[in-house]
């Protein structure tokens, strides 16, 4: 999962890993231009859409696990806030436009270099459809959700902390991490 | 501040801008190995230290902002989570040990592609040095803060929240989002 750069993204040489003078980890570093290419956990952001008291969750029509449910999230970009990043997945995933209630579920999940991030929204008009990168698009009441179906850890974590805290009557911010699953290849 | 890729990281090969099939942005192809080079927010991480009714800070000894004062905080690296990155930094940067108590501010500063993480803290024994990326490391009482002489905006942003927050008895974990402030080059 983690991606090595082989070749300097400046200047094409092959790369060494070497530790920096002055840094304590080892790093891909070009010996011809001295660029050091340093790796950092990417962000995945995204949201728990809910209408009346149901979830809108989407079935994956691309990879990894395609045909399993999730949250609409995905790859946070580079000119955009979490907010934005949330906002726009779940317009794309489900065409449902959204209004955010607050973050919901950080997860950590250092052994694929991600951190998860689940806003709280609510849908605005209730409308709904397949994005391109879904399947099928539904809402779920809690004794509907397919639990054994789910895409991803982090998303479970994210499903069962909301129907908890709606039972208390309390939404609160949760930080989790996950580590490897060696029984299921390629499930975060 | 968006390190551009000019050479394929897997086999060398100058890259093109195109956008993938699929996609519905422009990114750093391979035209040979077909390799796509995604940029995406980097995580920085620290944390707000408090000891009695004092808060930790370090003068920075590095570039950017040399001489200016800061929370402890640092790209978050690949083997870790953010409450360890925050732990981490505060340890190399100002030799203390904290306790986490809950995030406090995220910052989306999406012009140098980053997302800022601030955890509030409480010393655990009162130690502290500098770090080698440290001049100095000082307590302030609120009166004492020197707001003239902070290294980046982020850091404003939530010294002033725990300060209100303080006063009001209840901390509260907030979302902020800097754009350019183009009298001050290189400052975030």
């Amino acid at each position: 999962m983690l991606e090595q750069t082989r070749f300097c993204s400046q200047c094409g040489t092959a790369v060494a890993t070497l530790v920096p003078e002055g840094d304590s980890r080892p790093r891909q570093v070009c010996p011809a231009c001295g660029h050091v290419h340093y790796v950092n956990p990417k962000l995945v952001v995204g949201s728990l859409p809910v209408w009346q008291d149901k979830v809108l969750m989407c079935r994956r029509a691309i990879e990894p696990r395609v045909g399993y449910w999730t949250l609409p999230a995905g790859f946070m970009e580079t000119d955009e806030t979490l907010a934005q990043a949330a906002t726009r997945e779940t317009l794309e995933e489900a065409c449902a436009e959204i209004e955010l209630q607050g973050l919901q579920t950080i997860v950590n999940i250092p052994h694929i270099n991600q951190v998860h991030v689940i806003y709280l929204a609510r849908l605005i008009d209730g409308r709904f459809s397949p994005g391109i990168e879904s399947l099928e698009t539904r809402l779920f009441a809690e004794d509907e959700i397919p639990w054994d179906e789910i895409a991803f850890r982090s998303i479970s974590l994210s499903l069962k902390h909301y129907f908890s805290d709606r039972r208390k009557g309390a939404f609160l911010l949760r930080e989790e991490t996950l580590g490897p699953l060696e029984s299921l290849p390629g499930n975060a």
